[in-house]
C-alpha cells in the first residue's frame, strides 16, 4: 500500500511559497527585537515534565501537551511554550549573566488540542523577555517592542488595540471588592480567561457556582460581569483610584501615550492563561471585525525563576505566534508578494556543462543566486520551469557566449532581453531585486 | 524542592554566545545553497511512524527514535531525519512542482542514543535535495555545493577529503565478485557501514558468519577486507573497469576535477546507513588526525518518492549536522569571534527616560541596535553590564545631551570617547561593525 502524503494533523508543510511568508515574519521579528538590543537564544525541544507540572497539575500537562516516557523511563514533554525553558536557562546561570538581560527566540511549540482557526498543534512563537528591570520602564519597553513590531509589518495603530490589565488589580477586586477567598479567585480568574468563548448567561451561571449563596443572592455575578465590561481605569470603584496598583497602570498608560502609543486601553478581561504572571499583563487585539481576536500577549512574571532555588529576577515577556500574526496581516492586506531568492535560471545551449562552470561560479561569487537547469531539455521547457518556479529571469550560455563573454538576460514577465558583459549583468540583476 | 536547571540529556541549551555560533553556521549554509538556487521549505516535527517503517523495521524505528502514541491513538515519531518528510512533500505535489526542484531546510532532528562526541540526541541538520536530474550533473552540483559550503567557512581543500562510492558498484561486487545472495549482501553492507568502529579481526569474524562454509574456506572475508582498503577505481578487479557503474564514477571524478575539486577519492567503505540510497553515495571526512571523522554525507535515492504511489523522481541530496560541522571548524581553528548584535548600550543620566525616547528611536529607525539600561543604577555599574554582555560601546544621554543633540560615544575596549551629532554617530557605529 502506498504511503500517505498527508502531514500530521494540526501541523503544516511549508512549501517554498509558505516558507517565504514564515521567513518574512521571522525576518521582521528579528530586525525589530534586535534593534532593542535583544539577543537570540535557543533551548531543547524536549523538557522534563517537572518543568511544567511545577506551576500546574500533571493532569493538565498530560492532557494539553505532547508528553511521553522516553526509553530511559523519564517523562518528557515537547515544549508547549518557551517561558519555562528560558526561566530554567536564566536560573542555571543566575549569578553570571549580565542584567538587564534581553533575550529572544523563535521556537516551534506544540500543544495537544483540536486544530481550529488561529490555533494549530504546531506553531512558531516569537518569545521576547527582559530580565532584571523592576520598574515600569520594562513594561514600557515590552509594549514598545510589540508596537514597533506590528508597525514594521506596515500596520497602523487603528488596526490593533493594546489591552492592559493587572493580576494584582484583579486580586484586589476579587478579595477586597467581592470578598472571595483564594480558591474562588483562582476559579473566577480561569472563568474570565475564557469568557469571550462563552455566552453571558453561561458566564453568570458558572460564576454563581463559585460564589457562596450569600454572594449569589447579593447579585455578585452580574456585578462582576458589569465590572469586566469597563474600558477605563476611571470607571473602577472610587476607593481603588489611589491604590498603587491602579496608579501604576495609569502611569504606564501615560508613558506609552508620551511615546505616541495611543491605542492602549484598560481591559479587565485580559487574564492570560498561565499561572506565572504576577502583575501587569497585556494582549493585542485585531480591530478588524472579521478577525476580532487576540493575536499576541504577555506580562510580568517576577517569581518564576525563584522556583529553581535561586534568587528571583523581575521579568517581563511576551509571545507572538506565527498563525495569529499571519491572520492579522492577511485581514489587513499587509502581506507582501514574496519572490523566490533565486535571481536567474541558466539555460545551457549545447554540450557546455563543464565549460560554462567558470561563468556560473563568477555570478555566485558576486552574490547572484543562480540555478542551472541541467536536464538538457529543449530551451522552451527550461524557460517554462523557470517561470513556474517564479524565477524572474533566464540567461542562455552556449559556445558563442563562452567565447564572447557577452550574455543575454531575458526577463520572463516582460519578455525583454538585454545582452551585456557578465559584470554588467551582475549589476543589473542586483539592482532589480526587491528591496 | 527546587526544579532542576539541567537541559534534557543529549540536548543543548543555546545561550546567546552559543546561539551566535549556530546562527553563523546557518547563515553560511543559507547563503551558499541559495547561491545555487535552492529554496527553503519546512515540515512538521512529528510524522506518522509509517513514514519511517516503510524502509526499515518497526523495531529499529522504535529503538532508535523518539516514537510514542498520541492521545488519538496514532503512533508518531519526532523526525530523526528530514529525507522521508521532504519525499512525502514532493510526492504530495508530484505533478504540480517545477523540476528540477532545488530545496533546502535546516530542521532540528532527534535520535535516541547514548550521547557521545559528535553525536547528540538533538541536532540541527542542513538538508539539500535536488529532484528531477538523472545525469551526473546532479552529483556534480551536490558535491560542488558541499565544497562551496566548506570553503565559505574558510576551509581549504587540504582540510577535508570527499569520499565517493556507489551502491550499484557494491552490489556488483557482492553479487558477481563474491557470489553473495541478496540477504548476505545486505548484511555485509551493514557490517561495512560500521567497520570503522570495530577491529579488523572482529570485522572478518562477523563477515565469516555471513559467508557460506565454501566462501569462508576460500578466504573471502580477507579478500573483502582487502578490497575495502582500495583508494582508487583503477585498483578494482579489471573486469569491472569497463562496467557502466565504474565508468560513471570515473566520469564524475573527472568532472569534479575540471571544476577544481581535487580532493575527491574513491572509498568503497562509504555505505551510508540509510536503505534508500540507490547509486552514488558520498561522505566528507575531516583530514585533521585529531578529528578524523565523517562530517557530512549524502547520495542518490531515486526510488523513495515512488513509495507514495506516484511516479518516482530521480533525486540526490545530502545532510550536514551542526555538531560535526562545528567540530570540524574548531579542529581547524576556523570559527570566528562573533560579537552580539547590539551596537550600543544607552546609559540614562538623570530622570530622562521619557525625554530620551526620541533620540533612542532615531538610532533604531536608522538600523542601529540599541539597548537601554533602564535600571537607574550608577553609571559605572551600567557600563560594567554592557562590557559583560560584550556590547562594544555606550552612549550617555542626560538633559545636556537632549538639549545639545550632541552625544558622547565611549568605546569600551579602548576607552576612547567621541562626541558628535546623532547622525554622525550613526554613521560611525555602522562603519565600525564587523563585516
Amino acid at each position: 500500500m502506498a504511503l500517505s502524503t498527508q502531514p500530521y494533523k494540526g501541523a503544516r508543510d511549508f512549501y517554498p511559497a509558505d516558507k517565504r511568508i514564515l521567513q518574512y515574519l521571522f525576518d521582521i521579528m528579528i530586525k525589530t527585537v534586535e534593534s532593542y538590543g535583544y539577543e537570540a537564544y535557543d533551548a531543547p525541544l524536549l523538557e522534563p515534565i517537572e518543568l511544567y507540572t511545577a506551576k500546574t497539575s500533571d493532569e493538565i500537562v498530560n492532557e494539553q501537551t505532547y508528553s511521553f516516557t522516553d526509553h530511559g523511563g523519564r517523562q518528557v514533554v515537547i515544549r508547549p511554550e518557551m517561558t519555562p525553558s528560558v526561566s530554567r536557562m536564566v536560573a542555571a546561570k543566575r549569578q553570571e549573566l549580565p542584567y538587564p538581560l534581553r533575550w529572544y527566540s523563535i521556537p516551534n511549540v506544540w500543544r495537544y488540542e483540536r486544530p481550529q482557526r488561529g490555533r494549530l498543534r504546531e506553531h512558531w512563537q516569537l518569545n521576547v523577555d527582559l530580565f532584571g528591570v523592576e520598574g515600569l520602564e520594562a513594561e514600557h519597553e515590552m509594549i514598545s517592542v510589540v508596537d514597533s513590531l506590528l508597525r514594521a509589518y506596515g500596520a497602523d495603530r487603528s488596526m490593533y488595540s493594546i489591552r492592559l490589565n493587572s493580576r494584582k488589580l484583579m486580586d484586589l477586586l476579587m478579595h477586597e471588592y467581592f470578598g472571595l477567598d483564594e480558591t474562588q479567585s483562582y476559579t473566577i480568574g480561569k472563568l474570565i480567561d475564557r469568557m469571550h468563548k462563552i455566552e453571558t448567561a453561561e458566564f453568570i451561571a458558572q460564576a454563581d457556582i463559585v460564589f457562596t449563596p450569600q454572594q449569589r443572592d447579593a447579585g455578585q455575578s452580574s456585578k462582576l460581569f458589569e465590572l469586566l465590561s469597563l474600558t477605563s481605569l476611571d470607571q473602577l470603584p472610587e476607593q481603588l483610584h489611589t491604590n498603587p496598583v491602579c496608579m501604576n497602570l495609569q502611569k504606564l498608560m501615560a508613558m506609552l501615550e508620551q511615546s505616541g502609543i495611543t491605542n492602549v486601553q484598560f481591559d479587565p478581561t485580559i487574564m492570560r492563561g498561565f499561572d506565572y504572571y504576577t502583575d501587569i499583563v497585556f494582549e493585542v487585539i485585531d480591530t478588524n471585525p472579521d478577525n476580532n481576536r487576540s493575536m499576541l500577549g504577555g506580562g510580568r512574571y517576577d517569581s518564576l525563576i525563584g522556583l529553581f532555588g535561586v534568587d528571583p529576577v523581575p521579568t517581563i515577556g511576551f509571545g507572538a505566534g506565527d498563525v495569529t500574526l499571519q491572520n492579522f496581516l492577511v485581514s489587513h492586506d499587509l502581506l507582501p508578494h514574496l519572490s523566490p531568492k533565486t535571481d536567474v535560471y541558466v539555460i545551457l545551449v549545447g554540450d557546455v556543462f563543464t565549460s560554462a562552470q567558470p561563468i556560473i561560479k563568477h555570478f555566485r561569487d558576486e552574490g547572484v543566486n543562480v540555478a542551472v537547469d541541467s536536464t538538457g531539455r529543449k530551451a522552451e521547457k527550461q524557460i517554462r520551469t523557470a517561470d513556474k518556479a517564479g524565477i524572474p529571469a533566464v540567461i542562455f550560455i552556449g559556445d558563442t557566449e563562452i567565447v564572447s563573454q557577452q550574455l543575454t538576460l531575458k526577463h520572463l514577465a516582460s519578455g525583454d532581453e538585454q545582452t551585456h558583459s557578465i559584470d554588467r549583468l551582475i549589476s543589473i540583476i542586483k539592482d532589480s531585486r526587491h528591496p
